[in-house]
């Protein structure tokens, strides 16, 4: 590839991307993205299918908006300078995009500084930029998007008053999740279907003002860690040989080039978490029922049965998941969708109870017993240890996790209960190819009949139970941890989601916020002395990644877990711990 | 059988007994109880473990305990007035079981006015003396209730404190559910094992000051509406050829009958509230997940996965509902039970909000669509109606329920997903005989797997949802409703269980409540005019039962409904209405 700046687009390019793709050759128009790693191939129907969902999403992109094809053939490493560079976006879309949280923007809407307009154009061109350079996107929607901005905007000229707290804010919404007039599928291709209503969580955002304009990527099934689906491979933009995360990577890797600010994922093992992590953004996965989740699910979901999916924001501060929370929530959404526990939202303004005689006490979780921690992870939790040892407020304790080998051994046959059959069936009529890590997640997986089901379900409870009466007795309030066992992974290499997974199988809100440490250049870090062995098969697996993959750019996070159903007190919590640790916003 | 009063119990009354249970002669000493219909017999080995079982109980139940054998011989209809007539409790004893509920009992018992010691006595004896008449009991255990209630005088003679709330109550358990050094089984008698333990609740509720003295009778599988196990045949004290209800009907029958005041029941279709209303005491449904059920199920209970059963008390007064719920959810039950949503519990405390321009909105509902009231409950109902019409604080709307054919269609599905395939299973290595009720719920069932209990569950959702919308839009705070569609069934009937089961479905909070209503002399109430008419086969299936039964002297019973979670509120709205609906407590 040679590097060849203001290209246009065109056949030669789409015949790079179908190739990063499946490998065929294409002779249709698609958007040149760039592609480090090709998902792969279907049968010839499937990937005819495919070129012309990647075609019909290019047919709107107009010639202006794409950037520079030297950017595509020779991409760099790190494209987060990409959006700022292209020469796209004036300064005062660059300000949009990168001066505001998603409060500070409904606020300079709300007092008449920006029109809704002006953030909806500067995000709508700054998302289709993202997308070319990480392949976050599946679909983008210009025109709904600058109707609803104008409306909000007349509506505010007319009555000097705003639609709701969010009036103005652009949001962007994970594909499997219902949007009127935008598609959802459930991570196959073969199950897109167009939706003329709101799923309900995205019917309350707008009626408390956003501005909904695109949709993002998720992996194949919508159960990897990773962001590899029908629309391609999602990247990492600090690092575009590792991965965004997933399964609500497209959000990732869209918030971390900004070209969104506040978006909407899900989580039943760290999908919203992960990707959080892998790119540095906050990530809030509450307890499964905190928020509605009604029609997000377009059939059957045999995994829920054992557990449960969690919807929450991804976004850049801390107060911008309060906002999100607390707009929702005040809408008693559980009339509508009655499996929402009706606990009142206080969030921020929970009522923690510490003083420098009572402080918050924090259990600090090394590792889960299993496998060790990368080098660049354990070294951002020894620091958080060293910021919180001095803080007035807060006491800190070691965290040991009680054994999760057990419960480990079951978590495959819990997310996949009917053994695959059901994703198998999809992919066989449609002809779409099993992914990597969807082969690895039904690998040597049974159908489990009903009262396995029951079973493993009191085998989850009772792993609950002794959770919790544990955690009791280490006396502690909030626990931080890992919430990967590494960095960014390299693609197609996530496979071992244990430290995020563990609050879906207790069903405990979690959070992932970014900490200021990087990997660094490859070779640089490695593990301390005294850890070298590893513990078991897994553990050497985890550490061969690390010795094999180049990990720099990638952001280091970490997770804050209270008890179920403490969802705000955990937010609190954290909002507490911010300053001490150095957290930005 | 000839009446013989004051006869002494032996080898006679014992072969009454075998023969009532399973139509086999036995020359072992059991207990003289009265029975009406027999349980079906099972293969000899089966045969001779339940009369082991039958025969350890008797062992333990003293000569001067035993109720003269003419009641046995020739019992009444209504067997209520038996236990102060029998002769075998004093003045103290008649007045202690008699004129206290469970709150006034704690008080008396605070205030030195009674001890505990006393207290248990007459409960031990009167316990003894409901099971003889109605077959309400499992297990007795009056060295251990004296041993507790002599350490509870003890404590309180030493602090002049109170051990909690509950000191000195006696609480009846359903048999299920473990408690300390007594058995426990799932309705089959080959699941029957010991438990050194007590489990969470019962924990608590000794915590609390409780005494544990007797385990109360449930159907084969805890799935029946009835009460017919392993023990034999549960009876309704009011009139012995009906049943009391189930699965609780060991409670229901013996608070009836006030060897009890406070009892544990649990609830997945009715079971807390239909023997509740068949014997005219209130029965209250939590929210599932609102008590902690940790080890209530030994082993894995496949209808679980559709629907959530719940537990609740059990009692002779709103105020005592109130007191158990306050008691256990004072404790913080969802650190040891995290399935437990930790929701304040304000009870008869919360704030309604309603004056006489604001007034409780309360929906009352004739009917299920499916099949129309038998006469007694209409007519309870429309007199409730008439009662809360004249109510200030009350505005009353007739309340339309959404078809709930389809969902009915499903429910057994939902209850036994493994198409009964554990239930056949069990009986067939241990030969339990299948009871009717039993054979009838598993007819033509056939295991559903993984992705089928997922639709199943689709369905439901969608039916939640449904309701609750259609419930916002009938515009109503609580729903008053039939909870069954007679009164008390006749032994081996009842089948259709909608107006309890709704609410299990809906995992609505639901109370039943007794009213003023009994039914007449058979053959003085008939349906009204314009309702002659079937509307199916069901509507005539329960008509037929209604002209075939005598069903004299059965309280009539109604239920109220709330919001998922709004479990206080419903509490203090009964408390509201209480007056004009003219309940006693």
């Amino acid at each position: 590839m040679t590097s060849k700046a203001d290209s246009k687009p065109g056949k030669t390019s789409s015949k790079i991307h179908a190739t990063a793709l499946g490998g065929l050759e294409s002779i249709i128009t698609q958007l040149p993205i760039i592609q480090t790693l090709p998902v792969p191939a279907g049968s010839a129907d499937f990937e005819q299918k495919r070129a012309l969902a990647l075609e019909e999403f290019a047919s709107k992109v107009p010639v202006e908006y794409r950037i520079p094809r030297h950017y595509i053939e020779s991409p760099p490493k790190d494209v987060t300078p990409i959006p700022r560079e292209c020469g796209i976006l004036d300064d005062i879309e660059l300000d949009i995009t990168e001066q505001y949280d998603a409060t500070a923007l409904a606020h300079a809407i709300a007092a008449g500084k920006l029109t809704a307009v002006s953030v909806a154009k500067a995000f709508i061109k700054r998302s289709i930029i993202c997308h070319q350079i990480s392949n976050c996107l599946t679909q983008w929607m210009p025109e709904l998007a600058l109707k609803r901005a104008q409306e909000l905007d007349n509506y505010f000229s007319r009555t000097g008053k705003t639609m709701g707290p969010l009036h103005g804010v652009p949001i962007s919404v994970k594909q499997h999740i219902p949007l009127a007039d935008t598609d959802s599928d459930m991570g196959f291709l073969a199950t897109k279907a167009h939706n003329p209503q709101d799923s309900l969580l995205v019917a309350i955002l707008r009626s408390l003002g956003a501005v909904f304009y695109c949709k993002t990527a998720q992996p194949q099934g919508i159960m990897h860690i990773e962001t590899d689906g029908y629309h391609g491979r999602t990247l990492n933009p600090h690092n575009i040989n590792l991965s965004p995360g997933g399964s609500s990577g497209g959000e990732a890797a869209l918030i971390a080039l900004r070209g969104s600010i506040l978006g909407v994922g899900t989580d039943i093992g760290g999908s919203i978490r992960v990707p959080a992590g892998f790119v540095g953004i906050y990530g809030f996965k509450p307890t499964a029922y905190t928020l509605p989740m009604r029609e997000f699910v377009n059939g059957a979901f045999p995994a829920e049965l054992n557990i449960l999916p969690s919807t929450g924001p991804m976004c850049t501060s801390l107060r911008d998941v309060d906002l999100f929370m607390h707009g929702i929530l005040s809408q008693q959404p559980y009339i509508q969708d009655p499996r929402v526990v009706p606990l009142p939202w206080k969030g921020l303004g929970t009522d923690l109870q510490v003083s420098k005689t009572n402080r918050l006490k924090v259990g600090i979780m090394f590792n889960d017993g299993v496998v060790q921690l990368q080098p660049p992870v354990l070294r951002a939790l020894l620091e958080a240890q060293k910021f919180l040892q001095v803080s007035p407020l807060v006491e800190i304790k070691p965290y040991k996790v009680p054994s999760i080998h057990e419960i480990l051994g079951m978590t495959s046959k819990m997310y996949v209960p009917d053994g695959g059959h059901s994703v198998r069936q999809v992919c066989e009529i449609s002809g779409e190819p099993l992914h990597h890590l969807t082969e690895f997640n039904l690998e040597g997986l049974e159908p489990v009949d009903a009262y396995g089901i029951a079973k493993l379900r009191v085998s989850r409870d009772a792993f609950r139970i002794a959770f919790s009466e544990d955690w009791a007795a280490q006396d502690v309030d909030v626990i931080l941890s890992p919430l990967h066992v590494g960095p960014a992974a390299a693609h197609d290499t996530a496979k071992y989601l244990a430290y995020s997974a563990l609050w879906n199988i207790l069903d405990c809100p979690a959070i992932a916020f970014p900490t200021s440490t990087k990997v660094g250049k490859k070779g640089t870090e490695h593990y301390a002395a005294g850890d070298e062995k590893p513990w078991n098969e897994l553990d050497a697996h985890v550490r061969a990644l690390w010795e094999e993959h180049d990990y720099e750019g990638a952001p280091i996070s970490l997770q804050l877990s209270a008890r179920k159903h403490h969802d705000g007190m955990l937010i609190a919590a954290l909002d507490m711990m911010r300053d001490v640790l150095e957290l930005e916003q």
